[in-house]
Parts: structure tokens; C-alpha cells; sequence
């Protein structure tokens, strides 16, 4: 197993060095970039639909949908008014990296964009290894998924800078307690940044929307 | 990258080298056995729960409960009355291996035991091409999570044989088509078997456990 834990460390070095040329020339054209990751169904599609939708008038967005197999979510994109969205199929890669971003974003002009968002592939373990020249991870967790994990998949929270609780509509109608799952990541990361919205309701929304406008002028 | 790929190659073999060692232990032993797969959060735990309580008349069971951190769910599953429950902690790693399982079963006697749950860790992904030595591997969804996620992780739903929709109570409260879910399924794998049920309301527990004591039965 030494041979295999030496290739992946050389993998992840090359993706390392990868990963910095993209953080370069996104921070050159001053472009927020966030990664969001999560569990396979926590809403990181549904999220990205909201955004765009709320905020098609003030910031230029770009979106690269990561899946594992179909382009449904960069479909679902573009039906939410996503202008430039590029799709990535892994094809049983369980993560992007950043040589599958770096080549999607060699074809586009970004020039005059705002923010990019890379949609990461469901996954809670594999993608927190793996920059994609990100500023930041937001990572999401559902109320549906139960408030202990954040310590049961601790890297992934460890490696973000903002988490984001969907689907509050439907507290009550389990055991997850949002203040439990609050203290577990803060124990995990007492730097995470939270928000605690609904994209099927609309509640909280426009605290997400305002921090992201907000986030995206101070890189100018 | 075609190294790192011979590598895994090679890793994969052994490790289907060790399940069979352990499929054809677990085998002379007449014991079925079950390998739980899904996204964090989509109840494996739950149904373990529930199962462990419904049957502990009926069956000696046995569980090799996964997790990336922590011992939270052998915890619950000690809990719930299990009396033979053993953890393994990956360390980060994404998945269980035959390996982990292998030295687990080294350390047990499991001479008259019916029915040995291999709870993975949570992760659509991974699991999927790790063979465990088990009968059947069991692909939890539930209705939070979107009802395109066989097509979008199809690996999972092409090698399990049996898949259970969970928190069947929230249908309705979201956009999750039941029967879309059951057809994406079976375009994937027509041999699907289906179950539906809630582990908060019970709904359909008794459907499950029927089967379990059928499958248990068939084995002997």
C-alpha cells in the first residue's frame, strides 16, 4: 500500500501546482470563486438555480457543474438563466480536480466576470482533498442528513470557510438540531461563516445573496 | 496518471482477492450477509435501529458499523440492542476495504450467527468498487435527496441488488417523485429489488424485516 499512498501524494502535488495557476489567473481578472460541496442531494444545484435567478442583474456569473455521470445539474443551470455553464463529466471519478477545471476554464472568456462557482461532485470525503484554485469551499448539509456530520467527516469541514444549512423548512420533522450541528462544526472549524436557508421556501436567501454580493465587490 | 491507475488496478485485486476469502468463510457459516451503502445521512444507521429492535427474537445479528470519524453509529447500534457490534474508523479513508472487514471477522466468532450488516461508510461514490465479501450490497435513498441520483451515480445502483427508499413521511415535502426514482433505478438495474418505508414513522418496517427473515431463511 506505500507504493499507492507515494503515487497519490504525487497526484495530489501535481494538482497542487495545478491549482495555483488557476487561483493566479482568477485572482488576476479579481473573480470570487467558491467550490461548494456537500453530500449527494443536499441542494448545492437548487442553491446555485436561487442565485443566479436573485442575482442575474447585479454580478456575471459563471458556473462549472461537476457529476459523477449526465449533465442534469448544468442543465438545470442553464434553465435558471445561467448564461455560461459548463458542464463536467468524471465518469466515475469521484471528485473534480483541478487539471478537469483548469481545462473548462481555458475555453472561456472571463475577462469581465464576477463569480465563479464550481459545483463539486456529491461527495462528502474525496473532494476535500482536492483545490481547484478556489477562494473558498462552502460546504452544505441538509437538515434531513443528520447534525453529527461535520464529525463524522471532518476534513471536509475542516477545509471550508463557509457553511451553508438547507432545507429549514423541514426542521421538525426530524432529530436534527440546528444548534447542534452548529457546535459540531464550530468544533471542527471555529472559522466557518454560516447560513441556515431554505431554497424550497425562500427563507434566508437574501442573507446568502447579500454576503455573496458583498463578497464578490471586495475582490474588486 | 496510467501508473497511478496500474496501482489501483492492483489494489482492487487484492482487495477482491480477500473478499472472497471472506464471502466463502461467511458462507460455510450459512451467514447472510448484507453491505449498506449510501449518502451520508439517508438512514443506514436508522434501519439498522429499527431492524435491530424488530428482530432481536427472531435473528442473531451481527454489525461492522463504518465511519471516516468517530464510533457515533456502533455507538447507536449498541444502543438499539445490538450485542455484537464492532466499529471501524477509516481514518479518512473514503470507503471500507475487505481488508478492515477481514481483520474485524478474525477477531469474532460468528459460528450461529444469521445475518452479519456491513454498514459503509456514507458515500455514493467509492463503496461501490469495493467488494466486501457480502451477498448483497443495499443502496439506501432517501426522499431529500433527489430522485435523478441513480442515473447520476449509477455504479452504486448497477451493483446492488436491493435498493430501500427511506423517509418515505417527508414525500410531498419536497420534489422527489417516487416513481421516477424507482425508474431511474431500474434503467440502471432491472433486477432491483425495492423496498419503501420511513424509519421515523415504521411505515414499511415489517416489509423489510419480512424479507430480511426470508433472505436469512433461504440461506440456511
Amino acid at each position: 500500500m506505500n507504493k499507492k499512498v507515494t503515487i497519490e501524494k504525487k497526484v495530489l502535488s501535481e494538482n497542487d501546482r495545478l491549482a495555483a495557476e488557476i487561483r493566479q489567473k482568477l485572482s488576476k481578472r479579481k473573480i470570487l470563486t467558491l467550490n461548494l460541496v456537500s453530500s449527494p442531494g443536499s441542494g448545492k444545484t437548487s442553491l446555485l438555480e436561487k442565485t443566479l435567478i436573485t442575482l442575474k442583474d447585479k454580478l456575471k456569473m459563471v458556473l462549472i457543474a461537476g457529476d459523477v455521470q449526465t449533465e442534469n445539474d448544468a442543465d438545470r443551470l442553464k434553465k435558471a438563466g445561467g448564461k455560461i455553464v459548463r458542464p463536467i463529466v468524471t465518469g466515475g471519478a469521484c471528485h473534480l480536480d483541478a487539471k478537469m477545471v483548469g481545462n473548462v476554464l481555458n475555453g472561456l472568456n472571463i475577462d469581465d466576470v464576477d463569480v465563479l462557482f464550481i459545483e463539486n461532485v456529491g461527495n462528502l470525503v474525496c473532494p476535500s482533498s482536492y483545490d481547484l484554485g478556489e477562494d473558498k469551499k462552502v460546504v452544505l448539509i441538509s437538515t434531513t442528513e443528520g447534525d453529527d456530520k461535520p464529525l463524522k467527516y471532518p476534513s471536509m469541514f475542516r477545509r471550508s470557510s463557509v457553511m451553508v444549512i438547507n432545507k429549514i423548512d423541514l426542521l421538525g420533522l426530524s432529530d436534527f438540531d440546528p444548534e447542534k450541528v452548529k457546535a459540531n462544526a464550530l468544533q471542527i472549524n471555529g472559522n466557518l461563516k454560516i447560513f441556515e436557508l431554505s431554497c424550497r421556501s425562500g427563507v434566508g436567501l437574501d442573507v446568502w445573496c447579500n454576503w455573496l454580493v458583498e463578497a464578490a465587490t471586495a475582490k474588486k
